[in-house]
């Protein structure tokens, strides 16, 4: 069965997430709005009022008659099936929790240029990011990377990977936000990095795994831009 | 076995999601935080490095010695204990993917009053959070309900419940959504309401569910307030 991921072309965004997990998993998959026609074929999911699932935005997962959406629900749902996450109840949810606190992350980061309406341009919002954004250098940033960096620490397995003693799709989540910080942030990146051992151990394993790494050197791998979640403005990294 | 949860006293905030499931299946729990000491022991238990599944942020569950947070997340756990859910696979993470979409849209409700910062006062981002009220008002205030309503109409089941023609923790949390803008966004509200008819419906059908009822007029409902989610300032609803 080939996976259909439906995602805006063109930015690594919250698709990005999905991508690394089908990419690590070997898995067969399609990026379909970066075929020939794809985005049309995108667009005409998303309006259409037959769907009995239908999604509230894109990225979303074809497998072959379910259409799922959001991304964590995604990787809950490729978890299992790809070998991603742990099989008990327990193992499965701690992964998804520390997925949505990872998404949580993400929606700041996003909000530090389009802190009053992401259907503006950052050049009509910029007063009001600078003022998130210095807010999310001092605050947020860290206390969300801490929280990441003693989970880390404290895992009894000793590893390195956040969920006991095997990779999991939080690991590679957690990797793609390191990533994008490094590219958008990186002056404050540099102020914490010293107090994040694990985390930058964590980004370098990922970073290595064969199927990741041959991935990010290919065509498939979008670049970052100033299009995307992640996006490096100096002045909002001063 | 005693459900405890863990949330912040004085708001209803994203606990209330999960007391309203609560409630409707008639569990037994603990609102921990609001009991003598109970600040102290959430506070204990968000600080404790020992924990092997330590929270974010609150809310959190405690199930026996399974602690377990994000809302959306004990939602799902709760769902398949709690008979709230679907119990088939697809089911299970429609109604989740429905949560999830309804947490997005709760975090565009908080920011409408809080565009730069959490930490801060309201007092020290109005006039960002007018601008933000703004577009919310116009854009995504529409395009939400929007699509709860057209799910709604859509649903073949045509019980006017979200999924099939059951009653899930997705519909309470719909109620739980449409009741904080009735509150903090009445004029909005209303230019919207002629358009949304199966929303209206929803909202009173869970309104008269008796336990649900019983619970809105005990003691165990907190008030909304200008502390929470959904706070209403005139001046963002003109």
């Amino acid at each position: 069965m080939t996976y259909e991921l439906y995602y805006w072309p063109g930015i690594q965004g919250r698709g990005e997430f999905i991508r690394l997990a089908l990419e690590q998993a070997g898995a067969d998959y399609r990026d379909v709005a970066r075929e020939p026609d794809g985005m049309s074929a995108m667009l005409h999911l998303l309006e259409d009022e037959a769907q009995p699932y239908p999604p509230f935005a894109p990225p979303f997962l074809r497998d072959g008659e379910f259409l799922i959406a959001q991304t964590a629900n995604i990787l809950l749902y490729l978890g299992g099936h790809l070998g991603l996450a742990p099989t008990d109840e327990a193992g499965r949810l701690w992964t998804h929790q520390l997925q949505l606190t990872l998404i949580d992350f993400l929606v700041e980061i996003h909000d530090t240029h389009h802190p009053i309406a992401g259907g503006l341009y950052y050049a009509d919002q910029k007063t009001e990011a600078a003022r998130r954004a210095a807010d999310f250098r001092a605050n947020r940033l860290p206390k969300f990377l801490g929280y990441f960096e003693q989970l880390l620490d404290a895992n009894p397995a000793g590893a390195g990977w956040l969920v006991g003693d095997t990779l999991t799709y939080a690991d590679l989540s957690l990797f793609q936000t390191l990533a994008g910080l490094y590219y958008a942030f990186p002056r404050a990146m540099a102020t914490v990095q010293d107090d994040c051992p694990h985390l930058a151990a964590l980004h370098d394993r990922v970073l290595a795994l064969p199927r990741i790494n041959a991935y990010l050197g290919s065509e498939r791998r979008l670049l970052f831009n100033e299009e995307g979640i992640f996006r490096h403005y100096p002045e909002l990294d001063p």
